[in-house]
């Protein structure tokens, strides 16, 4: 259903691209960041936000829409992008991830996955087969096939048979496709185990994917861990195909994933991280809420141009946050997603001109030098 | 500072009137309703979305924007359109109102009113002076005076000598003033007492301000009393100064105040509504987390042209209510305070066609077949 990925340009000094993904939708240039809209709505914003802002795409949870309101509810309004008014690319996870962190009671079985709604507590059930379907009647431009995430640390024989697992669930997936569907994705697993990275990795291409994932990253493991898993495991994919780091993460983590060929990224931290009053800037990151800012009348960042720093003094967004307003959730939501389109935005730009090398270096520089965050741990978030 | 009203069209048949206000922050026409932006945001909404609507004007609240940020500190930052980024008209009440309904132990003496902050606990002191003084810091466009507000019911006695307090007040704010502060309104008091509402009328007049606030109404009495009141008040005030209904209302206590003669209003009824899910339509309010919108495609109301009517299901904001979304407030905010601003201005449309008449007909009978809602304690929200 018209879907396609082309690589534009390769770095020299790195795995790094850019790339260009089309979808029924639209297209969107690539490394991307897709904020995360959990239940719908990406928190606090509109449609025409996240467009002034820059996003071209969007992620959706499956299970959440699943819970509530309801895929077939969805369907009969017309689709999601109807339902919350965004005609840009979305991309739904397959709620392997929800199941792993939101759920109560959770069972995993050759089927499917079997786990209490966070909800209401109700059992629900979950097929490679179902997460598709429900793919399908949202109307995704790229659906995710139904994994088990692992947790940090888990064993060698669990995981090994865990990622098998998932790789069956794969093959069901893609069995269980029709004509018009979204384009589909594998999720590469095998945890920190890089013999079982290299058999899920294997197993996935050979059933042919238009994309792959790399899953259960991000949940726990050391970031050192995070990037060797990393640089084991994206040679392993077709270079053609989209390769995406699923709930990652830090802006830090970002570009050191680029350098191993990473396309696609997701995380809650800009969003998260903007209703707890911390805000992303080219010194580091800001606490809002800090005392100093009480009467600081500059913007944010000096030398940002979203919304909020162009209206907006640090004693007022500070004023916001301890006065719980809403207004402060949107405005350090603005600023926070604008400074991941804007380093996405370099992060192209730089693969473009031959410069990459020299941002990244810059970049872990300054990080080092602001302290950094992982962004383990911080997926998808409750309700 | 250039503060002006002009009367430019008075209706035949009632006391009703279009006018218009000119401030150093523009002009707007009149009768007009003021959302209420009690922090310094009107809750959940942007400027540029106020402006989008069609709010010509707002209002501040002196008593929450003292305790925090404090009035010095938004002065030292440029006051409060730059702090709060509008740079249309900005009306302050007084915080007599939130000295009686937020403060936990208050004393009133013929000094001031002394009280404990909501936020903290500690003790404040405000004078007529102090409110001024306040007042001329947040660079506010209409002051009001101090005043001290009845509850309902009270004794004769207590009314009266509390409005005579209010009086001495009103003179000392007036006295107070100075070149280049902010247009003072008085207010009148008096309560449910004929004689004490004149009394309190003659007294202000005679020391004149520029316009006239009726104070001690929609704090609990029955919705026919307020009317009354209004009925004998209104009357007593100069027919060229504006008049003001603090804290009011609903929708069809805004069109019988009209009725008399009024031409401002703020109340908390519409963005309090529209938080929890409560929309008024032309067809009167509705609760959008009912069951039976949750497949619901149309929008709230199909006459209706806001952004949200424009773009959203009933269903979808049902789903954004049920999920506790932020986005939730935002889209039922800009509805209601939609539905208000084009209330208004029908009423001055039909006042300068002569037909507000039959207008206030047509909306008394949809009103008592929808239902109504008295505005009586719903005014200035805790916190």
């Amino acid at each position: 259903m018209g879907f396609s990925f082309r690589i534009l340009r390769k770095d020299s000094s790195s795995r790094a691209r850019v790339g260009k993904v089309e979808t029924s939708h639209g297209s969107f240039p690539t490394p991307a960041f897709l904020p995360v809209g959990t239940q719908g709505t990406i928190k606090s914003l509109t449609p025409e936000e996240l467009v002034e802002i820059g996003v071209d795409a969007i992620l959706g949870n499956t299970y959440h829409l699943y819970v509530r309101p309801g895929h077939e509810t969805i369907a009969r309004l017309g689709g999601l992008h109807r339902f919350i008014h965004w005609d840009r690319p979305i991309l739904t996870d397959s709620g392997g991830y929800q199941i792993f962190s939101l759920a109560g009671l959770r069972k995993i079985s050759e089927e499917g996955a079997t786990f209490q709604s966070h909800l209401n507590g109700s059992l629900q059930f979950l097929s490679p087969e179902k997460v598709m379907e429900i793919q399908r009647h949202l109307g995704s431009d790229i659906a995710m096939v139904l994994d088990e995430c692992v947790p940090y640390p888990s064993s060698y024989d669990y995981t090994k048979s865990s990622a098998a697992l998932t790789t069956r669930w794969a093959a069901r997936c893609l069995e269980a496709t029709r004509e018009g569907d979204p384009a589909v994705f594998g999720i590469v697993q095998g945890g920190t185990f890089r013999d079982v990275r290299e058999e899920s990795a294997g197993d996935l291409v050979r059933l042919g994917f238009q994309g792959y994932a790399i899953g259960s990253l991000s949940v726990g493991e050391p970031k050192s861990t995070m990037l060797e898993v990393l640089s084991w495991t994206t040679p392993l994919l077709p270079e053609e195909a989209v390769h995406y780091l699923m709930g990652v993460g830090a802006p830090e983590d970002i570009l050191e994933a680029v350098r191993f060929g990473v396309d696609l990224f997701d995380c809650v931290m800009p969003t998260r991280n903007a209703r707890n009053g911390t805000l992303f800037t080219s010194r580091g990151k800001m606490s809002i809420k800090q005392a100093q800012y009480a009467e600081d009348g500059k913007p944010v960042d000096e030398t940002c141009s979203c919304y909020t720093c162009r209206h907006y003094s640090r004693a007022y967004l500070r004023h916001l946050y301890l006065a719980n307003e809403i207004l402060s959730s949107r405005l350090n939501t603005i600023h926070n997603i604008y400074y991941y389109i804007n380093l996405m935005r370099h992060i192209r730009e730089t693969i473009e001109d031959g410069t990459f090398c020299d941002f990244y270096e810059q970049h872990r520089l300054r990080s080092s030098e602001n302290g950094t965050e992982s962004s383990a741990q911080i997926q998808s978030p409750p309700g």
